[in-house]
C-alpha cells in the first residue's frame, strides 16, 4: 500500500498515515475484512519509526475502522461493526474519548453527598453548619461594608501567599488561649480548612504512602488521601477518642507517615480524645518520625467544661500541624481557615499554597480582621454555645422521648452533631431513603469508613435548622425510625421462621 | 527527599538527580547547610546505583551548589563564609526529623520570587498585575458594601462547590462575544485562575505522564507539573504563537496527555497564536487525544485589533479546557477565575474541587456579580485597553531611545509585559543584581525555562507602576543596562585577548 507521506506539512506522519488509511477505507480500496501491513514491514516501507506506524494503528482502532487480532493481524473492520466515524461527527458531536482519559479521582464522596441533597424542601439534618441567627452576620457584614469603602487594597492587590499578616497576628490571641504558643510566621491562612487538609496531603503523601484515620471520619478526609494514593490504616474510636494501643501495634509494623485526627467533638461521632491519648500519641509520632494532622474545627463550641487544649499545644518538635477552621464558629461563607505548623513545614506548606492558588482572596481575610481584632469573638462564642446546648438538649429530649428501642445516640459534650447506631443488621442507607420521602435528611454513616464500610450508623446535625423546625424534623425521624425498625424486625422474623 | 526518576526520558539518571537538587535549592526547599542523604541510602531509596549518586554528587559540587566534608557527609554550599546553622538551632528544640521527611515538591519557583522581592523602595517591573488608577475597586467595592449589607446569605451558606450559579450565569454574554458557546452547567468558579492548572494536573496528571509546555512558560506552571510528577516536552514559541510543527513531531513519538497554552498575549513573551496555529493544534490533540489547557488571562487586552477567538471556541469534541482569570483584567483581590469544560471533564473538575476547598467563598463570587450583570464590564475594558496602550507606547519608547545596541525586545500587540533579550553570552540573573541596587526589579527570564534554561532573557511589565514612576523606572533600567553591556563586552575582549 502505498501513502504519500508530506514530511513538511506540519501534519503529523501519523496523522497523515491515519486519514489516508481511512480515505481508503471509505473508498472502497480497502475492503472489511483486508489484512494490513505489519508494523514492521510497513514502517520500513514507508520509511518511518515503527512507532509511527503502531500509534497510527492505535487511533484507527479507536475511530473503529479496523482491528487487531491478537496473533493473526490487523484486519479491515466490517462496515456494520464500524462506527460512522464521520456521520458521527457531523450529526452530535462524540466526546467519548474522555471516558479513555484517566483520572487521578479514586473517589469524590463529598462532592457526591452535595449532588444528593440538592432538594429545597428537606430538612437538612445533614448540615454540619449553623443556622443563620447563630452567624454573627450582621457584624461582619457592617464591617466589611465599611472597610471596602474605606481601603481599596483588598481588591487591588493579591496579598500575600502565606496570608495576610495583619490576619495572622490579629489571631495570634485567640489560638494563646488555646496554649498554642505561635509566631505570625509560623500560620498560614487557608481558603477554608478543607484546603489543609488537601495541601498537607499533596505535599506529604504520595503513592503507597502508610497514612492512618480515625474510624469513623469525616468523608471528604478519606477523598483527599485516596486522591493521593496513600495506603489507608484505620484505628477505631471508644469513648477517649481514638485508640491509641491499636495504633501504637500498627506502628510496629508500619510506622504512619501521617496520622490524621480530629480530637475534639469529632465529626461525625462527637467524641473528645482525652488529655492522656492526645499525650500517648504525640509519644507516639515521635517515636516514628510521624506527622500529625489535628483538626479542629469544634473545640469552642462546649456545652459544658472546655475539652482538653489541643494536641499542639503540647509539640515541642514539630510533629503537629494544627487546623483551625472558622466556618463552625464564625461563617461559612468566608471559607477562611488557619494552619500552624513549625519548622521546614510551614515553608514547604506555603510552597505548596503558592502552587495551588497564589493565595487566599484579601476581601474574606479583610472581611474577619475585626472580628479577631474587637471583642466580638468573645462575646460570641459563649451565646453560641449556649444556643447549640439548647438545640442539642431538644434533640437528645426527642430522641429519649420517641426513639424505638434498640437505637443508640451519642450525647456529645459539644459540636453540632450526634451519631446514631441502629442495630447491627439494619440499613441506615435503606432508612435514608424512607426519611427522605418524609423531607428529612441525614448522612448516612457508611460513607464515614475508609476501609471496612459499616452501615447501620448515622449522624444527625442539630445546629442547621431553625429549633421549631429541627423538634419537627427529629420528630418525624423518630416514626420513620420506629417504622423502618418495626418492618425490619418483621422481616427478620420470616426469614428465621 | 523524593525524586521521580524517568527511566525512559533519555536524560541519564545522574542529570535528573542533579537538576532536581539543583531546583530544590533554588526554591528554598532544600536550606544552606543542610545535609544530603548518604550516597548509600540515597542509592537505595532511588533504586539506583551507588555509582549514579556519586556523579551527581560531583557535578553538583562542580555547579557549587554542595560540598562534601570529608568523614562528615555532603552538605547544600552556604553562600557565607561562617555556618551559623546548627548554632541558631541548638536554642531552639531541634526539629532535625522534618528534614528526613520526604515532600513532593520539586520546585516551588512562584513562591520564590514572591519571597525575593519583598522590598517596599524597589520599583517592581516584575509585577504582571495593574496599577491600583487601573482597578475599579470604586464601583466593586460600593456594590460589595451594599451587597453585605442587604443579603447576609454570602456570609451564611457555603455555596456550590461548582460556584455560584447567579454568576456562572452572568458571565455567559461575556463568554458568548469570546465564541465559546457555553452553558452555566460547563462552568466552575475558582479561586483564581492558578487553581485552575492545579486542579486540572491533580485530576488527569500523574508520574511520567507527558505534558507539553510552550518556552518559555510561566513559571508557576512548571511547579504545578513538576509536583505532579509529569514527564515535561517543552516547544519553542515563534511570532506566530507555539511551533505545531515541532509539537506534531514530537506527538508521533511521545503522544501528550496534555498541552499546556497560554495562546494570546502569552505570558511571558507577549505573543500571540495565530488562527491557523490554534486550528492545527486541535486537530493535533484530536488526533493524540490529548487535553488543551488553554490559560486566558488578557486577551481582553488588546491595543489594535482583536486577538483570533479562544482555541476553545473551535472545540467540538470536549479536547480544550479553558481558564479565564480576572486578575489581570478587572481586580486582582478577589482572587476569581473560570474554567470552561465538556463532557465527563467538567463533572470530573467538579469532584476534585470538592477535594480541594469545597468551593469558591461566595463574597468574592458576589462581589464581581453585580460587575458582570451591568455595563460595567463593557465600559471598563475599552478604557483599559487605552490606559494600557499609552504605558506600552511609554517603554517601548523609552527603550527605543535608550536602551544599547545589541538588546531587543518584543513589541507587544496587547497584554501586560515586555519580554527583552540580551546577547546570548549575558546573564540576566547578573543584571537583576546591579537593577535591584538601583532599586528595580524584574523577573529574569530563566525561570520560565522548563527544561534547558536560557539566561539571557528578562521580562518586564508595564502595568503595575504609575506612569512617571514607570518612566523612570525604565530609563533607570536602561542606564543599567548600558553599563552592564558595556562592561560584559569589556571583560569579554579581556578574555578573548
Amino acid at each position: 500500500m502505498h501513502i504519500d507521506l508530506d514530511r513538511h506539512s506540519g501534519r503529523t506522519l501519523t496523522e497523515q498515515i491515519r486519514t489516508a488509511i481511512i480515505d481508503r477505507i471509505q473508498s472502497g480500496l480497502l475492503q472489511e475484512g483486508e489484512k494490513l501491513p505489519s508494523v514492521r514491514s510497513f514502517s520500513s516501507q514507508l520509511e518511518v519509526s515503527q512507532m509511527t506506524v503502531f500509534h497510527a494503528y492505535e487511533l484507527l482502532e479507536l475511530d473503529g475502522m479496523i482491528e487487531r487480532v491478537h496473533g493473526k493481524g490487523t484486519f479491515v473492520r466490517s462496515q456494520s461493526a464500524r462506527l460512522p466515524f464521520q456521520d458521527q461527527r457531523s450529526a452530535k458531536p462524540s466526546m467519548d474519548w474522555q471516558n479513555r482519559v484517566a483520572d487521578y479521582l479514586p473517589r469524590v464522596q463529598y462532592w457526591r453527598m452535595m449532588m444528593q441533597t440538592p432538594l429545597l424542601d428537606v430538612a437538612k439534618l445533614t448540615m454540619a453548619a449553623l443556622h443563620d441567627s447563630l452567624i454573627p452576620a450582621d457584624w461582619i457584614s457592617r464591617q466589611l461594608a465599611h472597610y471596602a469603602q474605606e481601603d481599596h487594597t483588598l481588591l487591588t492587590e493579591y496579598g500575600p501567599i502565606q496570608g495576610d499578616s495583619k490576619l495572622r497576628e490579629a489571631v495570634l490571641p485567640y489560638f494563646r488561649e488555646k496554649s498554642i504558643n505561635v509566631t505570625a510566621s509560623e500560620i498560614m491562612i487557608l481558603n477554608g480548612s478543607q484546603q489543609g487538609i488537601d495541601l498537607v496531603a499533596s505535599t506529604f503523601i504520595g503513592p503507597g504512602d502508610c497514612v492512618v484515620l480515625e474510624e469513623p471520619v469525616y468523608p471528604c478526609t478519606i477523598d483527599v488521601f485516596r486522591k493521593r494514593g496513600a495506603t489507608i490504616y484505620t484505628v477505631p474510636i471508644d469513648d477517649e477518642g481514638m485508640c491509641v494501643d491499636q495504633l501504637a501495634a500498627l506502628c510496629d509494623t508500619r510506622p504512619p507517615k501521617l496520622i490524621y485526627t480530629n480530637p475534639t467533638y469529632q465529626n461525625p461521632t462527637g467524641t473528645v480524645m482525652s488529655a492522656r491519648r492526645r499525650a500517648q500519641l504525640l509519644e507516639l509520632a515521635q517515636s516514628y518520625h510521624s506527622i500529625i494532622l489535628e483538626d479542629d474545627a469544634t473545640s469552642d463550641l462546649y456545652f459544658g467544661d472546655p475539652p482538653p487544649p489541643p494536641i499542639k499545644s503540647l509539640d515541642k518538635y514539630g510533629h503537629v500541624i494544627y487546623l483551625k477552621g472558622i466556618s463552625k464558629m464564625i461563617s461559612p461563607g468566608c471559607r477562611i481557615g488557619f494552619l500552624i505548623a513549625d519548622g521546614t513545614f510551614i515553608a514547604r506548606l506555603i510552597g505548596a499554597k503558592g502552587i495551588s492558588d497564589l493565595g487566599t482572596p484579601l476581601i474574606t481575610q479583610k472581611a474577619l480582621l475585626p472580628f479577631f481584632m474587637s471583642s466580638q469573638l468573645k462575646k460570641h462564642l459563649p451565646f453560641l454555645r449556649e444556643k447549640l446546648k439548647q438545640r442539642r438538649n431538644l434533640v437528645l429530649r426527642t430522641l429519649h422521648k420517641l426513639a424505638p428501642a434498640g437505637v443508640n445516640w451519642s450525647k456529645p459534650d459539644g459540636g453540632l452533631s450526634i451519631w446514631v447506631t441502629l442495630p447491627a443488621t439494619m440499613n441506615a442507607e435503606e432508612l435514608h431513603t424512607y426519611a427522605m420521602k418524609e423531607g428529612i435528611s441525614f448522612l448516612p454513616g457508611h460513607v464515614c469508613f475508609p476501609v471496612q464500610q459499616q452501615y447501620h450508623h448515622f449522624r444527625i446535625c442539630f445546629s442547621y435548622l431553625d429549633e421549631p423546625l429541627l423538634e419537627q424534623a427529629v420528630t418525624t425521624l423518630c416514626r420513620v425510625l420506629r417504622e423502618f425498625v418495626q418492618s425490619n424486625r418483621h422481616s427478620q422474623q420470616v426469614i428465621s421462621m
